[in-house]
């Protein structure tokens, strides 16, 4: 009986008044009041309450388990979804044990540890859920605003013969016998592609850093989503394309996450210009207006909060990038500019960095010279270095952060709730 | 002059007869002809034929090198475009030295080490360009189906505490003291991640496996295409859903890579319904009519090649569902069915495996036991297994190897050159 009725999913059965339909999913709540009962099965569209009269009245099941029932569906004005499921039949397809914690209250009461070390079920709390279909969200947008642009996704090793970034935070492993080590970013290889004539890519995908910060801002592997981009005439456009980018995925989100921003009560702020400040300027309004004295030419973290809130006071923007960062406190590949500056830029969102960016140096003996003053030896990165005798265009680009940039745009305390399965210090699973 | 005048690229110029544009790219070919020369300029849209006349003829530039153009745009009836520039100004922006091999010729006369050696050069010949484009349009159609359907995007560690294929060939590094490994799947975190009520999950992102062969079907990282999702009825609605992404991914090709398509003269196969084959058959035709005898229960390569063709010649299908392997043969994840044997199945495309999927055990016990069946400690898996006690739905699912998948459709007889930067054996760089 029934053996051939597909599934309905909670949000589906509002269109099938009248109609036997077969549910699966979650028990979220059981109630039973004398010689009726009401179930309510939780599916990934929403919820639907089942009523269990006669014989069915009284049925047994812990919540979580999996479970389908089989009923018809009919109007209601007691439930939000306006309809419930007198239900015929009802049978546990797996059962659930003792939870560690409850999912089905408004608000999940567990630390975030508890949460982490039980992610399939904190996961199960719509809340939780919320954050990691927005993040789907943003890294969807992300790709699609600069497909629709003409830029190639590309796939590059994460398995490599050298860090990109001067080879400290890097981990190790072996490799056939050979010392190779986990990529701390794409950077080479998204410079190589756009000088083997793609000239626009960009790639999605985790990068490793061995740092031993143990912060809420910190974790050892995350998705970076990385833009390169060859004929700039400056660092400026690299600036105004990433304020494209973030204005169309925030669009994105508060189109396609409307459930859910409802649900995390998150207003998504509408980006129009980005402010922009030097170091040199940040430094003096840090100086000025708080008193602080930054180490020269870069800006610590309670300094990038600092100005995060003047920004936001003076002008309203939630973002603001930081530019023209010194020679010393960016990496050998970056274009200088003058006084010992350089054409790059952070981008600050509520006082976190979330990108580092900038304009490359495209020419061999001008890169080959910026190596030597780094201290690095050319040898070891024999295979970049090379490419830049090959006709390499002046070019640039920036990195965005997803998990930071989740964490920044839903308020959430700690990066590592942006995170399914964050990788930090101490936490190597789940 | 001109200073603000914004670059131009080649296949736009069309639009811009009469007008004075500025184009930047790659020097393709230069010829002198007394009084006059011509420059080919390749950029990422095409190329275009610059005119030097007058003080500009006899322009002297390597091949290769980053140059730019400023002229006014003719029509004229020598160039495929039907324009060329008639220039005012020629700039090297950046000059290439000495090339190890030619690539503006129709073919590029170099081994495949060669080319892989020096990958930013291969990739500016178009035909080796467009396979990458090829490619990134096969994972961007794998996704927009996907979504389309309502699946949500995941991103798992690649960091993690225990191979999920029971622990042979494995990449192993230290993290922060402890041993950890690389992620040769996502399999148990997609697997979590239906549990978790997202239900319906896709990944895109690198594998790893420390495999010694030096095969041209192996890679030690690749890209994997996977899906998972819960509530289903029977592995069958995986090769269902497996051959309407393909489908769905193929007429993308067709569709946005008709110029790739074209150089590489290749036809994009009309995917209708794909054949099936159980294990147990394939064995049978393997002895009846190319009388090999293959070792009970699995096909080895030579074995899935002989299956293809015999595939190819009895229905025309390119593609095999090779189903119901022994439970031998499958990790200790996979779900039994009668007589010894899973409710799994493989993909051979022209001869090669490339997906392995089918349906999971989703309950505690069934698969504690079988993690001691194939002689491993429950204990090690802990993380894992807990999963299970908290309600998880009947799922399963599969992966496609993206590289492969490029490879067999474009003909190309190395997996290695669908991959910008391979790992193998003995390739770590560039």
């Amino acid at each position: 009986m029934y053996t051939n009725l597909k599934r309905t999913l909670a949000k589906e059965c509002v269109k099938k008044v009248g109609e036997t339909v077969k549910v699966q999913g979650w028990v979220k709540k059981v109630r039973h009041l004398g010689n009726i009962s009401f179930l309510v099965i939780r599916d990934r569209t929403g919820e639907i309450q089942c009523v269990l009269e006669g014989e069915l009245a009284g049925f047994i099941v812990e919540t979580e388990s999996v479970i389908e029932a089989i009923g018809e569906v009919v109007s209601t004005n007691q439930t939000s979804l306006g309809v419930e499921l007198l239900s015929k039949s009802v049978k546990v397809m797996n059962k659930n044990s003792l939870l560690p914690f409850e999912v089905n209250k408004k608000e999940v009461k567990a630390g975030l540890e508890n949460l982490l070390n039980h992610r399939v079920l904190s996961l199960r709390h719509e809340k939780i859920a919320s954050i990691f279909k927005i993040k789907a969200t943003l890294e969807e947008a992300f790709r699609e605003y600069l497909t629709g642009l003409g830029f190639i996704r590309i796939f590059t090793p994460k398995i490599v013969s050298q860090g990109a970034e001067g080879g400290a935070n890097v981990f190790t492993l072996n490799y056939f016998g050979k010392e190779a080590f986990l990529a701390q970013s794409p950077q080479f290889y998204k410079q190589m592609m756009v000088a083997s004539g793609l000239e626009c890519v960009f790639e999605i995908g985790a990068v490793y850093r061995a740092e031993e910060h143990n912060s809420s801002r910190h974790l050892n592997e995350y998705i970076s989503l990385d833009v390169e981009l060859g004929f700039i005439e400056g660092f400026e456009e690299l600036m105004e394309l990433e304020t494209e980018v973030l204005k169309y995925m925030f669009e994105k989100v508060k189109e396609k996450n409307k459930n859910e921003l409802n649900l995390l009560k998150i207003e998504v702020p509408i980006i129009t210009e980005i402010p922009k400040l030097t170091v040199h300027e940040a430094s003096e309004i840090l100086k000025k207006r708080y008193k602080k004295e930054m180490s020269e030419g870069d800006l610590n973290s309670e300094g990038e909060k600092l100005i995060a809130n003047y920004i936001k006071e003076t002008t309203g923007s939630d973002f603001v990038f930081i530019t023209e960062y010194p020679r010393e406190s960016r990496p050998m590949y970056t274009m200088p500019s003058e006084n010992g500056l350089t054409k790059s830029f952070d981008l600050l969102y509520k006082g976190l960095e979330i990108t580092s960016g900038g304009e490359r140096i495209h020419e061999y003996e001008m890169l080959a010279a910026s190596f030597r003053e780094k201290g690095l030896n050319e040898e070891n990165f024999e295979n970049y270095l090379n490419t830049f005798k090959y006709g390499v265009p002046p070019h640039g680009g920036f990195a965005i952060g997803l998990e930071r940039l989740t964490a920044k745009l839903l308020g959430l305390m700690n990066v590592r709730e942006a995170s399914a399965f964050p990788r930090d210090i101490n936490r190597l699973t789940p």
